[in-house]
């Protein structure tokens, strides 16, 4: 079992990511975790923290000569904001409470939620925590996770194919590696015109005061069939996926494959017909092969084998320069919601923390399958499956 | 904690469901469960199976004199069909084991992937469990959770937006309880013109030897404030229903409040403004009002106190009476996937089972933040949350 | 990962057991598991229940043709006694409550604790479930795990070394298999001179209407080296077995290898020096032995390779036929605590349910470590395990 | 649901704990946490690094203002050793692997096994984290834990009664606090007489190189009646208290009030009567008093209201000056075990340690009974549990 926390409030002193359950023997370095923290920071669209900071990890355990060792490994992300905010984000006792207060909610927010169900005068307590800055200790952990996975062959990518209502035009076929190819573009968008209109709505949003969402499509590619289970519920792989893509700060819906649009089709125009796998092909699909890939990837709650494809759709953000009505949780007065330094979009990033979900998720559902406590031995047995499935095969009298 | 889990194959002797963390107290009869598992039977389009079985739930344990004893509840739903399926299905070794041999696996089903998985030789050992009987057993629990809501003002309900293509139009404002008004359209549509429309699309699919998706709505009422948590990305709300609807067999995609709608919108117009609530509001949103709920009830992963909304999509089934192509897993020759009694659609049941998963994700987060043993003491601790509420609305010289 | 959920009431209508995660593949028939219940009901010293009653389990689910298929396995035992207890544990209101109604809580036992925490004006809510008759669902679920392990060559057994303060001499080496040894004995010692003793006592003792705790041994040959782990709390394999052990009804002490004992030795006479194994020697240490077992098999929560060594006591039933002061719940009056039939004593038969408590955890430590979804996958990991410690030994230049 | 998890070496960079679900509004201080951290490090037979090592935690997360905000904790404490340790423990790859290498695992250390487990060649991979110095983020995550039972009275503390096997004779009454009483002693032990004894063993075990093992009792008051549950085996208090206690390094037995001994005596002297508590009692015992608690204060795997009274045994520490018989894993050949700076004795911190334990575990049973997102919600649903016992004493006629 991989598991993973993450600690840490936004203008706090740090975010911390304990990951426990990797097997030894994987090759790790800070940099590997860094180029994912430096993913995370990208986007056009975003505010003046991500120049401020460029994120570092320090890996404080589990980690020894350049290897895993088995033991759990934490990870350590200074805030380098910190320092501006020292007196407001003070652990002691004594800093004036007045400082920085946040006492009118923004909608969309956790503040109204979380001040009531904490029962704090002082929102701050519950926006510090609920601040997607958050997840910096998920990509963090994620990191080591899609290492782990590279091992097997897996390879974790996204692209931006919506922002600010505009929707991107799909390639024929994505490019390999995905990530990178996203990456290059400063919306994370593999349509060259979208692009561009989408980085002139983020301009004309930031002359408004306004705020934009987007969706991400996250694909992951040479995963073996049959992870998961369709055995109970809390097993199923679209369920764990579903809920690590929607606990994502300011996301509001997940879809795998066609998601809503295959529920308009008919069945027969809604499923990946079988067929056998072409001499050659990829072993971990088990010598079978679909045309099409309308189920992305994902049959019973079970891997196909085939490219694991969602959509991630992220509302806009919650703080607008230009605020929305609210409350003032002290006086009851109407006013206007309190305004953070805030980010025009994050949808690039969003993508970019959805594949640290994935991987996290799909490294837990190969230890899960595999068990192994060293990368020799979860190696060696993904290896033993992999060669009962290329037998399967073999008593078809065709050579895998 | 709350928790359950499931067991039984669908044409074995039973399915079964073990509810566990239910609060002593609690007035059930099995009726109570009848009711849900009637409902979940319902639905044009439904095959003949519906039509042998009249599901009815035996409570095994947890009940006595009509009252949960806080003791788990084991609730047990026979296989009336079992009698057919006796030598197929037999748990002994012995019987014929060609009989009913499911070797051509469905597209869209977990048949592919749990035969490589579980290394089956028939693929019948898979489907029996994937199949969607199993959530006969998640409605039975799910049955008890939405005794114990109601208890605390919580009404859950569901209604078909869309099916087989066509979109319902959405009432002004829906009817209360939602679930009776549901139940009274054969497709558990809310629009009588569409409705008719369903029913013809469903009869046209039924010609053709082919199946239909479509989308349940799911709407909670009377929820109080402040349920899941923004602490952590397990804790979320919506991360966990998310989970539990994904993981209802053929759902696709899960969208809550707008959904991906939202990313569309700037942040101007997809946030639900804050303002005080009028005197004499229901106490469960503290003392704040929306006119608006983009949100779907959820902010920061936590209950706002306004209805929760949320859409589900489901796919079409996959077993096609006009079969799709697959092959042969003994011969690895191309063959036409094997078909199974089945129905046209099942998107209505989905709703139901969709509101039951609701209902035990919702009871343990109730539970979660008011703890009790007994219902009367899990009541008290909500009154006295209430009461919390109510007193921080004092503050502002206001009369709750 | 393997994991086990019970349910049902002393005198309800049945016991039931929900095992989730055994790999598919794994012959298993319905005697497998009667013949563990039919041990747990053995034992001088039992009251005229166990002589009613022929415990037969039903396999619900997760069964088909002789082998599990993967899917959750459901367990049912019927309560025979239930025909007598119908009125009084009926699940329908209108019985009559004042039947066999328990107001006079029984000193150490849970009628108490549990009156007030769940709030029953009955404490019959309460003992019905926390009645050791719970433990027929543990020994069920745990005959199907000690039939997996036996697929690995691991063996269970225990045998009582004190019962009512006669403690038995220990044979020199212990018997293969133990657990047929010890059931030989009418109170499962292996020690001739002993067993006559405690028989004696438990006469004495029935007479005086007292009742007699006692002490088993647990013993696990076969284990491989490395189950378990250090890394965690949680995760260590010795705070998990004393956690199911402490567990079972009236069990009060766990000890593992020397326990107690070794805290009151000098390290350099507490520990298992560290020696090459002979060659041909059993691979499941890693080509290490040791002349003595003080660790009882477990070194920094993992296995060893030797075998797994630990006692469990259990102190004398709460259920005394001349009772012992107590209060009536109703009145506040001083009064007699209620009498139930009971036994004298159940030492033999909580060997037996530690057995199946041990085969419960160390199931899952297998999957964890091995994973594997089919008993063929599984028994390839292993085998490459053992491999790969042989490997390690062959770089000494020592034929394994 | 309170939980926490740790990471870190023992010469590493630092040791890290998360704890999360710590209701808001706890005040909480370093100094708190410093005062276990300092009590940790106490007692007569530790080695070198005592001297060294004042450890002292920095709050990294979830306290703001001098109070928990109900975000998650990360504790973090740094191993001021480290400097000296930096390349052998250095993260990234390079450093000379030769160098404190341990190839010669020490007999009843987790060496061997995690070196074959994980697949390591050197087993200071295992050593560093396998060490008890994990434990100090077990005690400052405990300290926070004690901080909020602390609330609601409940103290918690330890004592020796048994050293290097002398045993101590008990006081007829444990001192309150019972913490600090014992503190004052450098063995932890309140017999002055065995006290003085217990020195001179650890002074002549250190003359010879030898370790020495011993009992540590850890006493909690003030616990309300009804934590934990009999209605399930991993919610039964008892069970999770013992996985807690034997999870502790080398911990080796754990007993529940009278323990073993409850085994050997007769049901009517191993039970504790009920009696009526008398007017003006505490009320957490729910209004009945016990003249004895040889159940320890638990029974049907709940708390009586009484005492929580445990033994927790260790063997003597596995690093032996003059070491044991091992075999070197590089070449197979007989060696002595490899010797690490380390104590004579540590039963006084793990007594410590063993309170820490039970505090993690008693406040997640707090949080599970009672709920409570903020202090004074859960001290509300607290109190409103106290006056529902009392109403039942009330309807006695008894003025509570």
């Amino acid at each position: 079992m991989i598991r993973f926390t993450t600690a840490g409030e936004s203008h706090g002193r740090a975010l911390v990511a304990i990951l426990e359950g990797v097997p030894a023997g994987l090759a790790l370095a800070a940099a590997d975790i860094d180029a994912e923290l430096t993913r995370r920071m990208q986007g056009y669209g975003r505010g003046g923290r991500m120049k401020i900071e460029a994120d570092r990890v320090q890996i404080l355990s589990g980690v020894r000569a350049g290897e895993t060792i088995g033991a759990p490994i934490a990870l350590l992300v200074e805030n380098k904001d910190f320092a501006n905010w020292s007196e407001v984000m003070a652990v002691e006792a004594g800093a004036d409470p007045a400082k920085r207060r946040l006492t009118r909610p923004r909608p969309g927010h956790a503040d109204l939620a979380g001040a009531l169900k904490y029962d704090r005068r002082d929102a701050r307590d519950v926006l510090e925590r609920s601040s997607a800055r958050e997840t910096v200790a998920r990509v963090a952990a994620g990191a080591v996770c899609r290492r782990l996975l590279a091992a097997f062959g897996v390879e974790i990518g996204s692209h931006v194919v919506a922002l600010g209502g505009i929707e991107a035009a799909l390639p024929a076929t994505l490019p390999v590696p995905l990530d990178r190819a996203a990456d290059a573009s400063p919306v994370r968008c593999l349509d060259p015109v979208a692009e561009v209109e989408m980085v002139a709505r983020i301009d004309a949003a930031r002359k408004e005061g306004d705020t934009l969402g987007g969706v991400a499509e996250v694909v992951v590619r040479g995963l073996v069939v049959g992870l998961g289970s369709h055995i109970a519920w809390d097993r199923r792989l679209d369920g764990r996926l579903a809920a690590a893509w929607m606990s994502i700060p300011a996301v509001k819906a997940v879809e795998i494959g066609l998601g809503v649009q295959a529920a308009h089709l008919p069945g027969s125009e809604a499923h990946d017909e079988i067929a056998r796998a072409a001499p050659g092909a990829a072993r971990n699909a088990g010598g079978f092969a679909r045309a099409t890939n309308r189920a992305g990837g994902l049959e019973g709650g079970m891997t196909t084998g085939g490219p694991l494809v969602a959509r991630v759709a992220m509302k806009p953000l919650s703080t607008l320069m230009r605020p929305l009505a609210s409350v003032d949780l002290e006086t009851g007065a109407a006013a206007k919601a309190q305004a953070e330094r805030s980010d025009v979009t994050a949808v690039p990033a969003m993508g970019v923390i959805a594949e640290a979900m994935a991987a996290l998720v799909l490294a837990d559902a190969y230890a899960e399958k595999f068990g192994g406590d060293s990368l020799g031995e979860m190696r060696r047995n993904v290896g033993g499956y992999l060669a009962q499935l290329d037998e399967r095969r073999g008593a078809w009298g065709v050579e895998p």
